[in-house]
């Protein structure tokens, strides 16, 4: 599209060929190719026949075409395309796929302002995401797949493949989905976290994963999927679990520069439907005490108790509160009190109230949990029977720590709520691609 | 390790604490870290006491240690370790995670040649994958996957997300696992490929996705898993489907490029336990049509007919047939008879018999198979109808072709089926750091 003129040969293009004009003597269609379309007129003289004028006006909408076409400069900016300074003067088109006359939902329907048309794109996906903004999310999606990898493997981390089908749910069997397997059945992990942990202990040192997570809760809301890809590290330490804070921190930071350096296009592509405020972060990242969250919350009025966990609401306040005195969207918030935390996860070595567990924030919504683990096999089965869980049924878990384990932490990350929250969207369904939520199992 | 002299400070290390001699005066350890592994000595003198040798002698196998120590020259090779021409003086030490004294299995078991030790290697994996061997096969696994990634990155591929809990099973529901889904039930997916076909519909013009796939079926071979994880590629093409073939083969060749060139030394751990010839591989990669391969075989003695299917042991023998002919271990075969096909794949429009479908080889096994796909509804719906499956199961995915679909093509690849015949391995499940098979969930 960079120049304005020459011939444009071959390009397999999506038109939703709207049809401006043809009144016998030209026809405007705009052609789109994955994020950006362009206005193009088939106009009866030298190399278009009437005929030809004709069968480009009866072309339907979203069917595949092939054009040969002159780019020419406009006068008037075409306000409704994203090649604003130019259009096609088509030569010869050829229809590669014709698609059926009666679409089943209008793309128009697609590109309205967040909330007003949630449950039309959703039906839509059945088409594809083939709405320029899906391709500016998906693509951006992509992207931050990418920067978590490469930012890991540079640091030495390696990559696992951990399996999603087993035998038994290590928390206990709460929210996970059963499988039949063969004679016997077994469950869909809600996590990596038992494989990554054994990976540590065998000497992998540092580790990342992606992959689906699966959790039958039955929660409809916005932010919340049964199916979601985790994006999941986990870490040997040398001298303090803030090292593994750090290591995820600096990730973090690495796909939100990455993204903001080199993901303008498809940031503002999305941002002309959904508009929203640039996503704010700090180097190094801004971390928090559990405590003095509370304090802050308390001094805006909110009445908690130091060991209560914060409410989803408590936790969007919080993050207005930091914004406004930081002027951050992304921050980490440390030493969760141990009760409101898994039996799994290190106790405060200082203060037993306290954990060396963390969560963190975009927004002011929960995109990571993660803690240091416990990595004796006998303060863990204590802790487990603190929080009154069979032993019998994590006996696998906790004998993973009897033949050497360093000390380690780690975290996932929601690949879903990062895209939405970076970008300033309201529902995590328009992150991803096919959506599974209790009611939702296709396309 | 490359310095001959210095201070070895704070390093995590594994040891299979192998006391070769304790005589009180003196210990012997070797410290593990990843796939390399040195000598340790701890003697009476300046800087360590007797009590120093005596706790270092009494050390579990497999605990974590932290040590300071000098790395001196040695006259004779030491060949037990990977770091042959140095050993560590130790000056301190400490015990980050003491291992239980007895160990569930001895690694030394797992260290065996192919074939003895399978069963104990399986069984290791609770322990982890901690032998040097399983360190080098799972770092080349995450460089394989790596570069897949890059190479189809760099050629403008997205990378996609396609969900594994799917409301219908798109070839009729043989092989799928059933999941429980809150009130109703679902599968699990065997293939992304429908997905995949969508976003190509939906004007991705070339994607790829990995991720784990799910066959139900109880197939108990050195080559099955009931989860595996799949590289799968799908792409549109412009002028003939080999353009498909191309990008895929060259991928392969990448990959193939990138471990040859800069993982010899996980390739040469992993030869030392599993002998095996280095992997060949053409440029470009060779094509054969289908019934030149017949050709071959029959040229051998095989009987078989010009639309059967090739047999195991016919895919294997013809594997070495191409081998001697071409000194590759890397070909395709292209235009597989039409009747030993899927319905959706695309007959070769110049002679009925045969499609435009292919497999690919490593070592005389399969590693992919692909195909162009039917791109247009109403041809989709009479092969479908031809293979009598019921056109009610798999509405939704003719109905995908109806609203604009360019000519694709495909296909996916075994991650583990890749670094085992990459490496000359013969059963699957070495490459699997946590196999799936009809008889085995766990770990």
């Amino acid at each position: 599209f960079t120049q304005s003129q020459g011939v444009w040969l071959g390009i397999s293009s999506q038109p939703p060929s709207i049809h401006l004009s043809s009144k016998g003597k030209q026809c405007f269609l705009v052609l789109r190719q994955q994020q950006f379309n362009v206005q193009a007129l088939v106009a009866v003289g030298e190399r278009a026949s009437k005929q030809m004028v004709k069968f480009a006006a009866n072309i339907n909408k979203e069917s595949i075409v092939d054009v040969e076409a002159v780019v020419k400069k406009v006068e008037q900016t075409i306000e409704s395309c994203s090649q604003q300074d130019v259009e096609l003067h088509i030569e010869r088109i050829f229809v590669v796929s014709q698609a059926e006359p009666r679409l089943p939902l209008q793309l128009e329907d697609c590109v309205r302002p967040e909330g007003e048309g949630d449950e039309v794109r959703m039906r839509a996906r059945a088409l594809g995401p083939r709405t320029t903004t899906s391709q500016a999310i998906f693509r951006l999606q992509s992207r931050v797949c990418q920067l978590f990898r490469d930012t890991l493997t540079n640091k030495g981390f390696v990559e696992i493949q951990t399996p999603k089908i087993i035998s038994a749910a290590s928390e206990g069997g709460a929210n996970v989905f059963t499988v039949s397997y063969f004679k016997t059945s077994a469950y869909l992990a809600q996590s990596p976290q038992l494989y990554k942990q054994m990976c540590i202990c065998a000497d992998f040192d540092k580790v990342f994963c992606v992959g689906p997570v699966f959790r039958a809760e039955d929660s409809n809301t916005h932010r919340h999927l049964t199916e979601f890809v985790g994006l999941d590290i986990e870490l040997a330490f040398n001298y303090h679990y803030h090292e593994v804070i750090e290591s995820i921190t600096d990730t973090m930071v690495q796909i939100f520069k990455g993204l903001r350096d080199k993901f303008q296009t498809e940031i503002q592509t999305v941002g002309k439907q959904y508009p929203s405020e640039p996503f704010k972060f700090l180097e190094p990242t801004l971390r928090l005490e559990y405590s003095e969250g509370v304090a802050m919350l308390r001094e805006a009025g909110v009445e908690m108790g130091d060991e209560e966990d914060l409410s989803t609401p408590n936790e969007k306040l919080l993050g207005r509160l930091v914004k406004e005195k930081y002027d951050t969207d992304f921050y980490v918030l440390d030493k969760y009190p141990l009760a409101v935390r898994p039996f799994y996860t290190m106790p405060d070595p200082n203060d037993k109230k306290y954990s060396n567990s963390y969560d963190m924030f975009m927004r002011g919504e929960e995109i990571l949990s993660g803690a240091q683990r416990i990595h004796d096999a006998q303060l863990l089965t204590e802790r487990a029977m603190h929080h009154n869980i069979d032993l019998e049924k994590i006996k696998s878990y906790i004998d993973s720590f009897r033949y050497g384990a360093p000390p380690h932490g780690g975290g996932g990350i929601g690949l879903e709520r990062v895209c939405m929250l970076y970008l300033g969207l309201h529902n995590v369904r328009q992150t991803s691609m096919f959506p599974r939520d209790p009611k939702r199992l296709t396309p």
